[in-house]
């Protein structure tokens, strides 16, 4: 590896698998979380944990950031503080407009990429994390004023290691596109759930089969994740919502005028986006 | 069994799965379907095959209705002529009202229940049928004004033979419970994915995971199933929708409001209805 001493600040789903994923390649690695039982089990593959930023950040030749995105904004504004010689800096935050504009106001001795690896389960903890969660799956990077080509580099060797796909975009184009294929899907989730929970009839889940179970699973998304990505992400969201909500007020007048042709052809023309969605997913 | 000869009609995903998981236990199985590939496929394990229904069901006991809703309404209308002596019927029909009024409507000769197994695949067809595809699934009775001990006393005991949990129900609160559970879905997920297809962008395919994978997983269900199914329920449906649309309404003026403690209170209770709803299935 291009870098020798990494710190891993947040050990959670995505952080923990990241650790896994690259300790056999690592001289040093760090572990930063608030978690007193997180910090026992790091212990078991890290060179040194603790609780305290600073602390953990001080001789790190690469931080990469794995908190909610909120957290990952207050890191970097402690950062120059922290570690005042400047590192690199990559973070793997849900949302990427927010964490960018950041990025571009640390100090020229840091130089940082954002990151974002398309990949998760609606169970998060370190628990959960797994060394090759991140195979196969696309890693978006979001280049910021902060962005050199030697960040951009040690950016793509990590993502070799972990044998993830990696994807360059705009940081706002990251956040419209993730508004559409990851937030909507978790409000629209969440508004399924809580609409069979208003009928308030236990008999409901007996007869709810595996499409209910698939549609509503990112209902159980990490609220503080979900509450930062929605907080940083709100206009490009809430567009999409109104996309959506469209889309619903059609299907509902063409089942209102019972219009048997017109209906027809919307659910064979849904299923042809299906099938194109999923060859383009296969042909990846 | 309490049945020797069995007609299935319809050797779809659910006619088919029944047909290999009830073989062994029939001294005679009729397949009837209009497809000439699957009727060649059928005539491996059944001992006739016929595309015409009077044919196929004229020595059956049981006549098993698993075609998409309307055309189970066709068929039984068509019963009392192709079969006149009269038999026992049960279906395994999407919605069950439509459905139950029509077998009510059947001549005395005849014994019949509504069902209807809370199972499925998004991919159709007899090639996805599996014997076990019922195994620990709830499988949903609806009685009617044709309905005896005697054929109730048959489907328990299909039932019992595909493993499969018997729950039995008005036919009218079933189709307001799969409104809720089964048909909303549909449409959230397909609107979902017309709402990503809308951004006509290319890489948002490569950008999207699991996540809206699975909630757009309902998109791919068959179109010719699901126009029955709104078609027959549609009154149940739009309710449900209506429910759905104040659930994204609220969501999205707790997002314009920013206000965060009503948003955390919301994405928290979510979580909590996720896990209510995950418990109770796995206490089934």
């Amino acid at each position: 590896m291009q870098v020798e001493r990494v710190c891993i600040v947040g050990l959670g789903l995505m952080g923990g698998s990241l650790a896994l994923a690259l300790r056999p390649f690592l001289s040093h690695l760090a572990i930063v979380d608030t978690n007193p039982d997180t910090l026992i089990a790091a212990k078991k593959f890290a060179d040194s944990v603790t609780a305290d930023f600073a602390a953990g950040v001080q001789e790190a030749d690469l931080v990469i950031l794995a908190t909610p995105v909120r957290a990952i904004l207050q890191l970097l504004a402690q950062l120059p503080t922290a570690r005042p010689h400047g590192c690199l800096v990559l973070d793997l935050g849900s949302t990427k407009a927010a964490i960018c504009r950041a990025m571009a106001q640390l100090p020229p001795s840091f130089q940082a990429i954002g990151g974002h690896p398309m990949c998760g389960k609606e169970t998060a903890g370190f628990a959960q994390a797994e060394p090759d969660l991140f195979a196969g799956q696309t890693f978006v990077l979001c280049g910021n004023g902060r962005t050199t080509p030697h960040v951009e580099a040690v950016a793509h060797e990590i993502i070799e290691k972990i044998g993830a796909l990696p994807l360059a975009l705009p940081s706002q184009s990251h956040d419209e596109m993730v508004a559409a294929i990851s937030h909507l899907p978790y409000l629209v989730s969440a508004a399924l759930l809580q609409t069979a929970a208003a009928q308030d009839n236990e008999q409901l889940w007996l007869v709810s089969a595996s499409g209910f179970r698939d549609t509503t699973r990112l209902a159980g998304s990490a609220p503080q994740m979900m509450l930062d990505i929605l907080l940083t992400n709100g206009t490009a969201v809430i567009n999409q919502i109104e996309t959506y909500q469209n889309q619903l007020i059609e299907i509902k007048q063409l089942l209102l005028s019972g219009s048997e042709q017109e209906l027809a052809n919307r659910l064979a023309k849904t299923r042809q986006q299906y099938l194109t969605y999923r060859n383009a997913k296969q042909k990846r």
